[in-house]
C-alpha cells in the first residue's frame, strides 16, 4: 500500500516526482545518485506530496500560543515574511475576537500580497458578516464545539449544523469568496455524522473541508485512513490542521497529503495552543525529501532561518536545539564515521542538503568519537601539511585531550596547529594553554592509553565508530 | 487497513487495549468516556503498541550530539536515573570507541540496574570479544556501513556480511548474551539484500534485528510497510531506530510497532546525531494515547521532567519550549473556548492529563482572546464573588487592557481584584498602577469599543473563540 521506494531513494533530495508514472511528475530531470530500491516507483493517484498547499496560521492559531501577543506592526512583519517565503495563505484570528483583531485582519488586506488572506471564524452569519466586510479573500470556518458529532447523532443537531453551514457557504460564496468548512476534533468525532456534514456542504459547492487533529491525538495511518475515506466522499479540496501533542504533527500532515489531501496548515515553530501544530520547517524538510523541485520551486528555503528568528523574537522563545533545519546541531556530525562519509559524500548521512536553506555543515571532530579522516580533513582546511602517520598521531592527541576536556572547535584547532607547530620546532609548545598539572597528568595517561591500542585500532580510529548508526 | 477507532476514542486517555479482540489486551477495566466512534475497535494481530519495550540510547546515539560530553559520574547519574523511569535496556557507546569508554561501560554494568545494559558495537569479532569483557547483558551490532546494502548485491558482499555476522552471533550466543543484528541506512538499503541478510542472521538464533533510518528519511507508511515486510520474513524480534531529520521519528516509531517491532530506540530530548532521534518523552506521549495502562504500568512518568532536565544540564541546552508533556506550554490553554472548554471538561482539549506527569494544567486568560468563563474560573480561584453581569463586565476590562499592553498572570489578577474592590468601595482605584496617560487614554478607547460590541458578543464572549480550532 505504501511503495516502499516512494521516499526510499532519495540520496539527494530528489524523488519520484521525476517518474513519469507518479502524479507529481514535473518532467524536470534531476540529478539523481543511483537508485538503491530494486523497484521503479510506484504511482500513487492519491498523492499529493508533489502538489500540496501551505495554509500559514502563525497569525491565527499562533496567536493563541501561550507568550503571543502581536501587535500591528508585528503582525505586518510576519505577514510579509510569510509572503515573501512563498505560503499560499495567511490565515488570521478572527476579527469577531477583538476590535483590534478585526482592525488588523483590514490593514493586512490592504497590504497586497501575493498569499491570499483567510480569516478564521466560527459558522455562524454575525461572523460571516463581519469577515467578509474585511477585505479577506476567503472564510475559514469551523463548527464551534466538536459536541455535536462527537455525541450520537440526533436529527436536530444535524439538521442544525448543516443548515447553518449552507446559509454561510452560500453567503460567503455570493461575496465571491473562498469558503473553508471544517469539524473540530475530527479524529474523535461520530465518523458517519462527520461524512454525512462534509458530502453536505460539498453538494453546495464549499471550497475546501478541513478536517482537525484539535487534540493531537491523531495517529499517521488513522490520518491516512480518515483523509482517504473523505477523498471518496467530497470532490472539493480538503484541508487539514494537526496539533503536536504527541510528536506527530508532521507526519500527519504527510500522510494526509498521501491520502489526497490538498492543503496543509501551518505555524513557524509550530506554535500555537498548548505545544503547538505542524512545524513549517519541519513540514518544509518532509517534502524536501518527498519532492525537492517543487519545493523548491515554490517556497524561499534559505529564508527560513530569518522567518524563524522573527517569529523566535517576537514571541520570546529559543529556536529549539533539535528544530528541524535551522537547529544548531541539524548539520552537525560527530562520529567519526560519520564526519569521515560527509567529507567524501554528503549524502552519507544527510537527506537534506544545509545549502538548500543557506546554512551550512559541520564535521564535528573535537571528541572522544573523532576519526582520523576528521582530524585530516580539518589539517586541510587549515591549511597545513601533514602525512597521514602525522595525522593519526595528532589524532591521538586530540583523542586524548577530549578525555580530559571539553574541545570547542578553537580548543581543537589549536592543538593540530600547535602539534603541527612542535614537528618543525626544537621546543615543544604545551598543546593547549593554561593546563593544569592535574590535566596534564590525566592527558598524558589518556594518551598513553589511546597510542597502547592495538595496531588495527590506530591504523583506523574510525572503525570503532562505524557503530554509530 | 488503520482501524481508526484504534487511536481514535481515547477521550481519556485509555484505549482499544481494553477491548478482547485487540491483542494488547489487558483486561484491566478502565474508567472510560462514551466512545466516540460507531465502529467496535478492531483487533490489530501485528499491532505490538501495547507490547513495547524501550531501549534508551541516550548513552550512546546521544553521546554523538554535538553538546555531549558525559563524565563517567554523569553517566551514572543518567543510567541511575533512566533505569529509575523504568525503561527496559540502556544502551552504550562502543568500549572500542575509547579507552574511556570501555571503562565506563565495565562501570555501569556493575551499578546491578534493573535496565538491561547493551553496547553498541560494528560486526567485528575483535569489537565482539572486547564488549563481551565489560559484563554487558547483550550487544547491539551493526553493519558498519550501509554501502554494501545500498550498492546492488555482489555475492561476495553478501557472503562477508552473512558469514561475519553468523561469525560474531554464534560468539556472542556462546557467552549466554543478547545479540542484535542490524543493518544501518535501511531504508535507502536494497530490500531483497536486506531481508537476505536477516532472514540468514535470523535462522542461526539472532535475539532482534535492528532496522535505522540513519538518515531520518522514512516516511510513516514506509516504516509499516517495511517493518510489516520483515515481520513475516524472521521470527526474532525487531528492533527500530529513527532520526528526526525530517520530524517523523515519534510517528515513525509507533508506525513500527503496528506493524509488530517490538523495540523501540530512544534518547531523552532525542539527542543524537544532527537534530536527534526519537525523543524518550514523545513515544511516552504518543503510546499514553494509545494504551495509557500498559504505559502507566511500567514507566515512571511523573519523573520524565527531572530526567529531561537532567539530560538538558548535561548537554547544556534548553527544554524546547514546544516539547511534548514537558514544554512550558504543553497544558496551557489560551483561547477563550479552550478555556471555558477545559474548565468544565478537561477531555475536550487535552487527550493526555498533566497529572499523570505530575504537572499542573494552566488556563491562560490574559488575553484578547479571553472569555468571560475563564475570568469566572479565575474569579473563583482568587476566592473572590461577582454575579456574572460583573464577571461579563470584569473581562471586557482585562480585554481592554489586554489591548494596551501584554497581561501576566499577575496584571491580569490585579486588574480582577482592583475591579472586585471598586465594586464596594466609594472611590474608583486605577485596575493596574503606574499607567501612563497614554495607556489609559488607549485603554479608555478599547473599553468603549468593546462595550460597543452587539449584546450578543457581550452576553457570551467567548463564542468568537469558538473558532479557534
Amino acid at each position: 500500500m505504501c511503495p516502499t521506494p516512494d521516499a526510499a531513494p532519495a540520496t539527494n533530495g530528489s524523488n519520484s516526482s521525476n517518474d513519469p508514472s507518479h502524479p507529481g511528475f514535473t518532467g524536470i530531470a534531476t540529478q539523481r545518485t543511483q537508485r538503491s530500491s530494486p523497484y521503479q516507483p510506484v504511482g500513487d493517484f492519491l498523492s499529493n506530496v508533489s502538489r500540496f498547499k501551505i495554509i500559514e496560521s502563525t497569525l491565527r492559531e499562533g496567536e493563541q500560543f501561550a507568550n503571543a501577543f502581536f501587535d500591528t506592526e508585528t503582525k505586518i512583519q510576519i505577514a510579509k515574511a510569510l509572503d515573501d517565503f512563498g505560503v499560499d495563505y495567511i490565515e488570521l484570528t478572527s476579527p469577531a475576537a477583538s476590535e483590534q483583531s478585526r482592525k488588523d485582519c483590514e490593514t493586512i488586506c490592504k497590504l497586497g500580497l501575493k498569499a491570499k488572506i483567510l480569516t478564521h471564524v466560527r459558522c455562524h452569519m454575525d461572523d460571516a458578516r463581519m469577515a467578509v466586510e474585511t477585505g479577506v479573500d476567503g472564510l475559514d470556518v469551523v463548527i464551534g464545539t466538536s459536541s455535536y458529532l462527537r455525541e450520537h447523532s440526533h436529527g436536530k443537531d444535524m439538521t442544525y449544523i448543516i443548515n447553518t453551514a449552507i446559509e454561510v457557504i452560500e453567503f460567503v460564496k455570493s461575496k465571491g469568496l473562498e469558503i473553508r468548512f471544517s469539524s473540530e476534533d475530527s479524529f474523535r468525532s461520530n465518523l458517519v455524522d462527520l461524512l454525512s456534514v462534509y458530502s453536505a456542504v460539498d453538494k453546495v459547492g464549499v471550497t475546501r473541508v478541513g478536517i482537525a487533529d484539535t487534540v493531537g491525538c491523531a495517529s499517521p495511518r488513522q490520518v491516512y485512513d480518515l483523509v482517504r475515506t473523505l477523498r471518496g466522499v467530497v470532490n472539493c479540496d480538503i484541508e487539514t490542521h494537526f496539533h503536536d501533542d504527541t510528536s506527530c504533527a508532521v507526519a500527519n500532515a504527510y500522510c494526509a497529503l498521501e491520502a489526497g489531501a490538498t492543503h496543509v496548515d501551518t505555524s513557524v515553530l509550530g506554535i500555537g495552543e498548548r505545544n503547538g501544530i505542524t512545524t513549517l520547517g519541519g513540514l518544509m524538510a518532509r517534502m524536501m525529501v518527498a519532492d525537492r523541485d517543487y519545493v523548491m520551486s515554490k517556497y524561499k528555503l534559505h529564508k527560513l532561518k530569518d522567518l524563524e528568528n522573527l517569529v523566535a523574537d517576537a514571541v520570546q522563545i529559543n529556536i529549539p536545539f533539535n528544530n528541524p533545519i535551522t537547529g544548531f546541531c541539524a548539520f552537525t556530525h560527530k562520529a567519526g564515521i560519520h564526519a569521515k562519509a560527509i567529507l567524501n559524500n554528503p549524502t552519507t548521512y544527510e537527506i537534506l542538503k544545509p545549502e538548500d536553506y543557506g546554512l551550512s555543515r559541520y564535521v564535528h571532530f573535537a571528541s572522544r568519537l573523532t576519526g582520523w579522516n576528521a582530524i585530516k580533513s580539518r589539517v586541510e582546511q587549515l591549511g597545513l601539511t601533514m602525512t597521514d602517520a602525522q595525522v593519526k598521531l595528532c589524532t591521538q592527541k586530540v583523542k586524548a585531550m577530549a578525555d580530559v576536556r571539553p574541545l570547542a572547535i578553537d580548543d581543537a584547532d589549536s592543538v593540530i596547529r600547535t602539534f603541527h607547530l612542535n614537528l618543525t620546532s626544537n621546543e615543544e609548545k604545551p598543546l593547549l594553554p593554561n593546563m593544569t598539572s592535574e590535566e596534564k597528568a590525566k592527558f598524558e595517561k589518556a594518551e598513553k592509553e589511546i597510542a597502547a591500542e592495538p595496531e588495527q585500532k590506530s591504523l583506523d580510529q574510525t572503525v570503532a565508530q562505524e557503530t554509530q548508526a
